[in-house]
């Protein structure tokens, strides 16, 4: 790729567990644009062999930071400024854990502590993150932050459960912190609603498979890939995209504006 | 009142603190249409004073309970339930607090623990009263749950920082748990999304009255009043609005779909 | 039944068809409430001995309007208003046609006259209701206006082609005239976005059967009926609704905010 | 301009009518990008000389063409094909003028031939475009179409009158198109929400400036310039933004979702 999008540019990206993950994709594309990031994951949730070797494709190191920590969280920031030599142009939020789905709890049987650890790891992390960099003063002006989000924050999927009102709370963050980073510094902050993905963290939702095939069949263009999202994430992190902030932006192939697609016509008139 | 509207009905009212309350005016409402309720409050957000005269204006009791305790609402429950009789028609969700707003902390300055106090007190507290509901089977067919919410939920109003994302958290939960209650019995859940209002809640957020005037000349019939919004609450309850769930529903005199309003525009071109 | 939520008040009901249309049912039921209408249909659209027996159970009269034509609104406005004696407190707009659904048009091939008469009849007729109105000085203060939506506006439903589009031109108008009538007058105007309805209009759309059932099946409270349709056109035309305005009220059973229902999921997991 | 983003693409340009619009910026970002096109523009709006202009620095040809006149279309595509050596995979359509508007009729005041004129010139134009290409085959796979809209699809700014109802008309026809040409040949069917902008046209609305410097105290970023707008048309005609389809996207600094912001409110405070 010959673009060089992000020439010049610094940045974070989290949440590169394997070579599945969005952010993952994201990284390669990244460095092929021309940018220079640090790779960013927490302790408990990396894989250190996988990702030091994203690291090295991608010509960086791994610094593990717990996103729920501002301690871990300055750390990075202060490592990372350091190992690229200045403030960040960029920064992908790519985090999200439920307790609850892990354990199979259904929506009317949530653990209330586990729910608050869903909120805290999958969106009070993305406040943190901006408001440890704003404290810190670690992004340069017209800089770009962005989380990946998905539409069970405005709609329901029953098998979903607390994720979704995490999403809920992350995609309000993005345009709450959006407001404040925008005034104080031109720094944009928007979430990106990508297609169900068939990345390690995804498939673990129960009936992911049904759903996904279902989404499939209702999107124009079927579901995004995780590469198509990394190109996206891209062109959001580019200064094509300066004045686009406070947005969560469907990346979905059409499904979020379709209310029903012949295929699933088609397949539930046979029923 | 002569129209009965909730004749035959029971339910649980929470969040009249005083006379500006909008759940004050809708428990006073919900009397006069011939519904007849239990009146909750947090113990340490209550006057017992006043909350004593409603409870006799509207010839009923006051049952004290922390919304974010289980324990409290299960006692909360079961009382209720033996004073009226039955089990719940309809059920009013009015919490909300804030430690940060208290407190003066910007969004640029959140205290974690205090924003997940937000999150628990405003929002999840709406779940977890839903939970013990189903688990306690204590709501009956066709029943009416309403949260209050407000447009921050949806665009920022840079003064009410981390009540925003509650808000949005509360919203999402509306929609989560009513798809569950529609399916298991018929429940409907709903927020209702209101005007600033000049309750003693609102008026201790900074730059209130700068804000409720603004929004006031914003909308084409005004703010919506604590009384109007009692009004909306009784169509809620009533059997005719029975279709009506996982709405966020718009209560603000036409601000939401404003964009701008000729009195914004005059008084703006004047500056 | 006994509530008399439209006692006193006058009004104007369109596009009572027959005994499936919503309009016809919203009819009886104002009727039972106390309210005194007149009823109006196009000459061409009208089946007079239906809706003779509808004037007869409601103890009321037809005036046959065009709704495209000011001439014929003007004279409705004047003989209405002479046969009920006063001005209008609530007006229901029912009217909707397509002729390129009519004549089986997919949206890749649409006659744009057709088009452009799908606009007239469906969406304009609104706009000049709430026009002539106005000029007629005909509604009263805090009058409700209603017109009658679809989903459809919001995503796309392939079999709906340019009704689709003609419902977002409705809610449109409906956003535009709410704003300027709530500013003269007080009045408010609303759109009601219905489940699709067994009604003699909805059946003429072709697939109608299978995305009926669809929207069944994901729906938590299922469809909604006409009758509970009507039930919700009296709350918004009583005064328990006055500060409700240029909204676009779902009356679904949920639909709108279920992203995927487990009945949907478990018919699609043998796929 | 290195990226060479639209390298090998051939696209198509309406509405470049003088070196403050949008889709001039966007010709001379698009050539820039290595992007071939034809300049289209209706020839009762064109200024010759200037677009000839343009022309020149982009070198290219100009073929005037009324977008509302299927004939006009098709002689268009089938001339720029033949120009251009290919399919087309861009098409901007930047096209909108109300009569109503321009001759200073309210909303209530609205002349309904004038109306229907509006939404054939600034909507259904878009829908012919997309037909006239389907029928003509002339776009490539994984080609992008985008139209230009504004918030008043979704709020109400009372001098925007009848040009709110088309562009709501406008970003339907996006969605519905969108679902169609996606399945049809992965087209996507885009529409850009753009700020107040200083061009020709939009400062020819009345109260124009009051508004555009509200907007711009309103938005954290202040208003997107239409030099802005064309770097983010160019990210959607890439091969970056393949997945996004049917969806309206905000280029604004922030306005959408800012409910209000602190300049705004110090200014109001004083009053």
């Amino acid at each position: 790729m010959p673009e060089n999008l992000l020439k010049g540019k610094l940045g974070i990206i989290t949440g590169a567990l394997d070579e599945n993950s969005i952010a993952w994709k994201a990284a390669i594309k990244a460095h092929e644009q021309g940018g220079r990031f640090v790779l960013t994951n927490a302790p408990i949730a990396m894989r250190m062999g996988a990702i030091k070797e994203l690291a090295e494709q991608c010509n960086t190191i791994v610094i593990p930071a717990d996103a729920t920590s501002l301690e871990d969280i300055e750390k990075l920031y202060t490592e990372a400024r350091e190992y690229l030599g200045g403030n960040f142009d960029f920064l992908l939020h790519s985090i999200g854990m439920s307790p609850n789905i892990r354990k199979g709890r259904s929506y009317g049987d949530l653990n209330y502590e586990w729910a608050a650890k869903s909120y805290d790891v999958s969106s009070v992390s993305f406040h943190k993150m901006m408001q440890v960099a704003e404290k810190m003063d670690a992004m340069n002006e017209w800089g770009s932050i962005l989380g990946l989000s998905y539409i069970a924050a405005q709609r329901v999927y029953p098998f979903y459960t607390d994720m979704a009102d995490a999403k809920a709370l992350l995609e309000s963050i993005a345009r709450g912190y959006g407001y404040r980073y925008g005034k104080l510094k031109k720094v944009r902050v928007n979430t990106i609603s990508q297609s169900p993905t068939k990345t390690t963290a995804g498939t673990g939702i129960g009936g992911f498979d049904t759903f996904y095939n279902f989404a499939d069949s209702m999107s124009p263009l079927g579901n995004a890939s995780a590469e198509a999202c990394a190109d996206y994430i891209i062109t959001m992190f580019s200064d094509l995209t300066r004045m686009v902030t406070m947005q969560n932006l469907f990346h979905d192939g059409g499904y979020s504006n379709t209310g029903i697609s012949e295929d699933i016509m088609n397949k539930f008139m046979d029923l």
